[in-house]
């Protein structure tokens, strides 16, 4: 089996190499180049065993899996408190699925697994990741399980705790003082002189990261479905800044429904911290084609894992697909949400707290379920 | 429902209060107190459903869980290079359960869950636990869950990840710099003057953590049971310092085999800092009476949050009856582990490496299946 071919989903064409749609690219547009959903048909969702491993087939990737035990994390419901304006009425359920609890920490393990095995089935005795945090750390954990090397290219913010991380894991840790484009330039060298593999993007606009290591967030999807079983989901609210999760999960339901695993899509919604928004703010744009073009300034906020000037188009096609919407909440009621979490035992990374207050926003419809992916442990910053 | 009477399961006698059999401890021997092994009777094992509130019936925990997705941790087979004496040989498999997947970080979450249960079922407002590191973090996180107060008595050696995490988690940590039996009076006045639940111990000798909270520890051994099935486990290693998790484990596997679940409970194995090994050195003694009272020097040890100087009986007693033993493993040892996980993608504790260390040695017979606990993440404190 070798892998499947990739395409842009947008305008049809074959792509080259893992790093989006050259064409779409050409109009300032980053897309990213998925393989073709996979067909479930005939598995049993009830004895789906988890992580992105549960269902080989499921996947683009051949050869073995590399796995150090990611995914089957646990959804964690939160309490409510009832305020003014819903008054009597019955309060919907608010969820989290708590990512941290996977090797590393993260959710990136569930893409970086996948992406490994692909890399070993590439041949490749180097993998290469663009990261500024989670990304770094679970490349280079699924790098070490491999048995390959990885370099990880980080600019001079990483937080003192993933720093720790990537370089215990037997890493090599490159800090780019150089702006993103230069980063590009180095990694798009090192791909292509030295033949490293790529599990994050090093082009611009960015598509995302490696569309075969996306296909793990797919089993989000997988699990949640099965979790819940009969309990319809309305809505899952997604921390988002290149929308690789969000994407990933949006395939995995998509891939549910059309095999008949899934009565429906739940709604995706984009979480964004206000300082730099772009899924928000295109969102308010009527017209898709001004959607796609539509660019914001990027601030610095506390939810320092995210943060994009242009939504990634990947994002956007989740979003329309499954009716969904992408909502702001400030660095204030992040850091709030932070806090609450923390006081009912949840130590999370920030940016997971701008998914659980846009949840907690959306959760005042009677009877509503709504799930928020707490994407990282807190205990790699724990003061954010 | 109450909570079932706790007996002293060395002289019979009926327990008052959570703190250890005091008519053992006049014998200079700590001896905690279990309530009754569960009946499992009837129960399928192939669909628990993990984590220690999978199986209600086998917690004497009255009222409502207390739950942050605790359990249901992976098993992780490890690398082994087989060596000179076994070359040729079929290999053993050496596997890891990592237990740093849970919400806190650590196997402390299973025993921090159903003690928070059991507070709230007493009518506590306040818990306490006296802990230099991962307890303290568990019932940080645990009585926030639950909306109790909680007290962490620490010394000034805990690592500053752990302190932040602590802290974050809004408990109130005291600082006691006198000694061990300072710190204990401390407890003991809190805990019988205001009425605080203890969750740790504050008698000497230790008899090991509360009783109640400790039964959570039965859901690791369900857990190895159902996932390898009908593959069986020779020996499970587990790092040991008052013995609460090597107690639990084994509790768990005799009900599991009195009920008829398992065939045959597996060798249990203590895992010790040579620095520090008492349950190593009171197995050399040919007499189970010597053993009780065997003492040793506690020096310092890359595996900080292991040391005791006296093996509690609790540990003793889950060794005699698996037929299993203590094995001890210097700091060089434990560190060249730590730095040999971390080559295979995983950060442990250094405690975690202690156990993966011996396991690693056992693991040598051809065909032999050992599974060693990973007791916690290394994100707390990246460099041990």
């Amino acid at each position: 089996m070798t892998a499947p071919p990739l395409h842009c989903p947008r305008c049809g064409r074959a792509a080259e190499g893992f790093d989006g749609c050259r064409v779409c690219a050409g109009e300032g547009i980053g897309v990213n180049t998925p393989p073709p959903l996979a067909d479930l048909a005939g598995l049993d969702l009830a004895s789906y065993p988890g992580g992105p491993w549960g269902w080989p087939k499921a996947l683009p990737t051949p050869g073995p899996p590399v796995s150090l035990g990611e995914g089957n994390t646990p959804g964690i419901r939160l309490r409510i408190e009832p305020d003014g304006p819903q008054e009597g009425s019955a309060p919907g359920e608010l969820w989290v699925k708590y990512e941290g609890g996977n090797p590393t920490g993260s959710h990136k393990d569930r893409a970086m697994a996948v992406g490994l095995a692909a890399a070993v089935a590439a041949g490749a005795d180097t993998v290469v990741a663009a990261s500024s945090g989670n990304a770094g750390a679970a490349a280079a954990a699924y790098a070490a399980r491999a048995g390959l090397r990885c370099v990880v290219f980080t600019n001079e913010r990483v937080p003192a705790g993933l720093r720790a991380q990537i370089d215990a894991l037997g890493a090599e840790r490159v800090v780019h003082r150089g702006t993103v484009a230069e980063r590009n330039a180095a990694m798009a060298q090192a791909v292509e002189k030295q033949g490293w593999y790529p599990l994050t993007s090093f082009s611009w606009p960015s598509p995302g990261g490696n569309p075969y290591a996306n296909e793990g967030y797919k089993s989000v999807a997988y699990e949640l479905a099965r979790d819940f079983a009969e309990r319809r989901i309305d809505t899952v609210v997604v921390p988002t800044s290149r929308a690789d999760l969000l994407a990933g999960v949006g395939r995995g339901f998509r891939e549910l429904a059309a095999a008949g695993l899934l009565p429906e899509v739940p709604r995706l919604v984009a979480a964004e911290p206000a300082a730099s928004a772009p899924f928000t703010a295109a969102l308010r744009c009527a017209d898709r084609a001004d959607q796609e073009r539509r660019r914001v300034a990027s601030r610095p906020t506390v939810a320092f894992s995210l943060g994009e000037e242009r939504p990634c188009w990947q994002g956007l096609d989740a979003l329309w697909r499954s009716g969904g919407t992408a909502v702001a909440v400030t660095d204030e009621v992040i850091t709030a949400e932070h806090r609450r979490l923390a006081a009912e035992g949840l130590l999370m990374e920030s940016s997971s707290a701008v998914g659980v207050a846009v949840a907690r926003e959306l959760v005042t419809a009677p009877g509503a379920l709504v799930v928020a992916i707490g994407t990282a442990t807190g205990l790699k910053a724990p003061g954010g």
